[in-house]
C-alpha cells in the first residue's frame, strides 16, 4: 500500500495540484473575440435566456453541466472528515463523469449545519447545472436530501452511493442468478448492512421483481425484524416478521449475500450455511466482508463479487453513473426515474454476455473475458458502455414521459467525443 | 449592432453551448490511472487534508480556482433578469480569468430569496474554492453581502463590480490628472450615479488622497447633501453641507466628471460648466453619458475615457481582476485588502507610461499608443499586464500581512502558462 501511497500522493500534487481545470473552447485572440465572449456581445445570450429559460441550454454550457456535491459526512469508508476533505473524491469523480462520458464537472463541497441548510444550498445554486450528482452524504439524512431535491429541482438529482451502486448491483446480480440457475423472483437475500447503498439496492431488487419478505436485511444489532422499535422509516420497509436475529440464522438456506458493512464480516462457517451455488456480493471497500479466496476455499460453488479490481466481478459505479447521466441529459430529462435506472441495469448486464472486444482484454493484461462465474459485469475500459447504456436510459427517459427532447441524432454513441 | 448580435448568438452556441468545458489534467489511460484519481487511491489526499486543511491547495485544484458568483439582479446595464440569464456573463468573466491570468473558474448562479439566503449559500460553498468574485449583484444589497462573506470567509471574496471598476478607473484618474496637470487632493469630483460601483470608485479615490468635501455626487433625484433624509448608508458616506441641487450647480468649476450611471445623461452645456482641461469618464455602456465627439466638440480640452472598446481611453475591468486574484492566490491572501487595491491601481497606471510593445498596437489595428490624452490606461492585450500587476498585488498582501505564502518563486510571470 505504501507504493500506492506515494503514487496517489504524487499523482495529485504533480506537476500542479488537482485532477481538473476550466478550460475555454471558444476562440479568445481577438479584441473581437473577447467582444463576443464578454461585452457587448454576452449581452445578446442574456436576452435570450431572459425571454425564454430553455435557451440555457443553448447559449451556455448547464446542458452538459453537472454538479458532484457532498458535505463530506461520509467519505468513501474512511467517514465524516467534513467537505473540504472530500474535494479529491469530488474532483476524481468528476474525472470519471468527463473520462468516460464527455459531462464536464463541478464539484461543489458543502458545509453545512443541517440536512435542510445542504437542501437549502444546493436548491439555490440548481440553475447552474444540467444535474446534480450527490455524494458521500451519510444516511439517514441522505435519503431526506435527495428526496427534498428531487421534488424542489427541475433537473435530474441523483444520490450516485445508493443508485449508482443499486443500478451496478442489480446487474450483476441478474446476471449471477442466471449462472446459479436462480430467479430474483424466489431469491433469498441476506443483506448486511442498512445504510444508504444497501437499502437502495434492495429497494431495486424489489422494484425489479424480488419479493420483500425474501430479504434479510441487518444492521449492527443483527437482523431488521418487525418486533424492532428502533427503526428509522427507510429501514422500516425490509422489517420482517421472522424469529431470525443472527447473520447466521438470516444465512441459513440463502441464496444470495450482499454485504455492503465492513471488512471480514462474513466468517466461512456463515457461508457454509447457504444454498446451492451462492451468491456473495462482498462489496465493502478496499475490504471485503469475505476474502474471495477463502470463500472460494469454503464454498467451491460460490458466485463472487467485490468492489475491487484486482478480483474478478468488480461492482464497480463507474459502470454507471457516467453513462445515466449522459442519457438523461442527452434527452434533458427532468428527473432520473425508476424506468430508466432498470433500463441501465439491463444495458450493462447484457453487455457482459457479449463477446468482449480484444482491447478489453487487453487492457486488463490479456484475462479471458467471457460470460460466466468470473466475468458477471462488463469491465470499465469497455467502450460499448458508452455506446449502449446511454442510448437505454435516454429511451427509457422518452417512454416514461420524462425526456423533454426527442431521441438524439447522434444516437447510438460510438465515443465518448460523440456525446459532447 | 445586428452583426454583432448575430456573431454573438453564433459564438454562444456553436459547435457547441457555452464557452467554458472542465478537462482532465492528469493521465486517465490505464486502470492504474484512475486507481490514483479515485478508489482506492484518492483516500491517501482524503486523509491528509483531513490532517490538515492546508493540504487542499496541494492535493486539489482549490487555490487556482474563483467561484464567479451571481444573482442576476444587475446583469450588466440589463437590470435583474434573474441568476439563470446571468450564466453567459458569468461564464465570459470565467473566459477572462482563463484568459488573462491562467485562473480555473466555476461560475454559480444562485436563486437567493434574501441577501441574507445569498450570504449563507455562499459561506456553505466556500471551502470548493480559492477565492470569490461576486458579479452584477444590485445595490444597496451587494454591500451587505460582500461584507458578510469577508467577514466570514478565510479566501479572497471581491465585488469585482465595485473594487474592479474602482481600481481600474483610479488607474485611469492619476494619469488623466497628471496629464491635466491636477491632483488627486485638490480635485472637484463629480460623481453622476450612486450604484455599487460609483461609490466604490468614490471611495478608493478618497482612501488614496482624494477630499471627500470635494466629491459632489448625485443621484436620480440629484446632488447627495446633507439635508437629505432618504440616503442608505452607502451614499450618506458622500452627503456634503452645500447648496448645490442639480448636476449643472455640481458641473460649476469642477476638474472631473464620472459618470456610471445611464446613456446621454451629459449635455454639452453642463459639459462646458467645467474647469480647464475638465477630465470625462463616461462610462455608462454600452451608449456613454455622452458621445465622445459630442464631448470634443463642445469642450476641445476635456480628457475623455468611456467603457468602450472603439474609443481611445477605454475603462476595462479586464485590467485588474484577473491580475488582482492571480497576485492573490499566488500568495494565498486571505482577503484583498485597500494595500492590494491601490498596488494594483498604480502598478496599472504605470504601465501606460512606459512605451508600448509592437504586438500590442498591431492587435489594436496599429494605432500608435503613447502616453498622453488619448493613451492613460495599457490594452486589455497588453501581456506585461500579468508580468506586473499580480507581482504588485502580491508583494502588497506580504507587506499589509495577509499573505500567508512567502513571495512566489516564479515572479515576475513572463506569460499566462507561467502562473498556472
Amino acid at each position: 500500500m505504501s507504493d500506492l501511497r506515494t503514487d496517489a500522493l504524487d499523482y495529485h500534487a504533480n506537476p500542479r495540484p488537482g485532477k481538473l481545470s476550466v478550460e475555454l473552447t471558444k476562440p479568445t485572440a481577438t479584441a473581437r473575440d473577447l467582444a463576443l465572449a464578454y461585452s457587448p456581445g454576452v449581452a445578446e445570450p442574456v436576452r435570450e435566456i431572459a425571454k425564454d429559460a430553455l435557451n440555457a441550454y443553448k447559449y451556455t454550457g448547464k446542458g452538459n453541466l453537472v454538479a458532484v456535491i457532498s458535505d463530506g459526512t461520509a467519505i468513501l469508508g474512511l467517514g465524516n472528515l467534513g467537505p473540504l476533505a472530500s474535494k479529491p473524491v469530488m474532483e476524481g469523480k468528476g474525472v470519471l463523469f468527463k473520462r468516460f462520458a464527455g459531462i464536464d464537472v463541478f464539484d461543489i463541497e458543502v458545509e453545512s449545519e443541517s440536512p435542510q441548510a445542504f437542501i437549502d444550498t444546493v436548491k439555490r445554486i440548481s440553475c447552474t447545472f444540467g444535474g446534480i450528482n450527490l455524494e458521500d452524504i451519510k444516511a439517514p439524512e441522505c435519503f431526506e436530501i435527495e428526496r427534498a431535491l428531487i421534488e424542489q429541482c427541475d433537473i435530474p438529482v441523483f444520490h450516485d452511493d445508493q443508485h449508482g451502486t443499486a443500478i451496478v448491483t442489480a446487474a450483476a446480480m441478474i446476471n449471477a442468478l442466471e449462472l446459479a440457475d436462480k430467479t430474483l423472483e424466489d431469491a433469498k437475500i441476506v443483506c448486511l448492512g442498512a445504510g444508504a447503498a444497501a437499502i437502495a439496492c434492495m429497494k431495486l431488487l424489489v422494484s425489479m421483481g424480488c419479493k420483500v419478505e425474501n430479504i434479510y436485511m441487518l444492521d449492527r444489532k443483527g437482523v431488521i425484524h418487525s418486533g424492532r422499535d428502533d427503526l428509522n422509516e427507510y429501514k422500516a420497509i425490509f422489517a420482517t416478521d421472522t424469529e431470525k436475529r443472527t447473520l447466521a440464522d438470516a444465512m441459513k438456506g440463502a441464496d444470495v449475500f450482499v454485504g455492503l458493512s465492513g471488512p471480514n464480516l462474513l466468517q466461512p462457517a456463515e457461508l457454509k450455511l447457504m444454498a446451492e451455488n451462492p451468491i456473495v456480493f462482498a462489496c465493502s471497500n478496499p475490504d471485503p466482508e469475505i476474502d474471495p479466496e477463502l470463500a472460494h476455499a469454503s464454498r467451491p460453488d460460490v458466485i463472487m463479487a467485490t468492489g475491487r479490481s484486482d478480483y474478478p466481478n468488480q461492482v464497480n459505479n463507474v459502470l454507471g453513473f457516467p453513462f445515466i447521466f449522459r442519457g438523461a441529459l442527452d434527452v434533458r430529462a427532468t428527473r432520473i426515474n425508476e424506468e430508466m435506472k432498470i433500463a441501465a441495469v439491463h444495458a450493462i448486464r447484457k453487455l457482459a454476455k457479449e463477446p468482449v472486444p480484444e482491447y478489453v482484454s487487453a487492457a486488463y493484461g490479456g484475462i479471458s473475458l467471457e460470460f460466466g462465474r468470473d466475468y458477471i459485469i462488463p469491465k470499465p475500459m469497455d467502450v460499448r458502455l458508452i455506446e449502449e447504456v446511454p442510448a437505454a436510459v435516454a429511451q427509457a427517459a422518452i417512454d416514461s414521459g420524462v425526456a423533454t427532447l426527442p431521441y438524439p441524432a447522434h444516437y447510438p454513441l460510438k465515443s465518448v467525443e460523440d456525446c459532447i
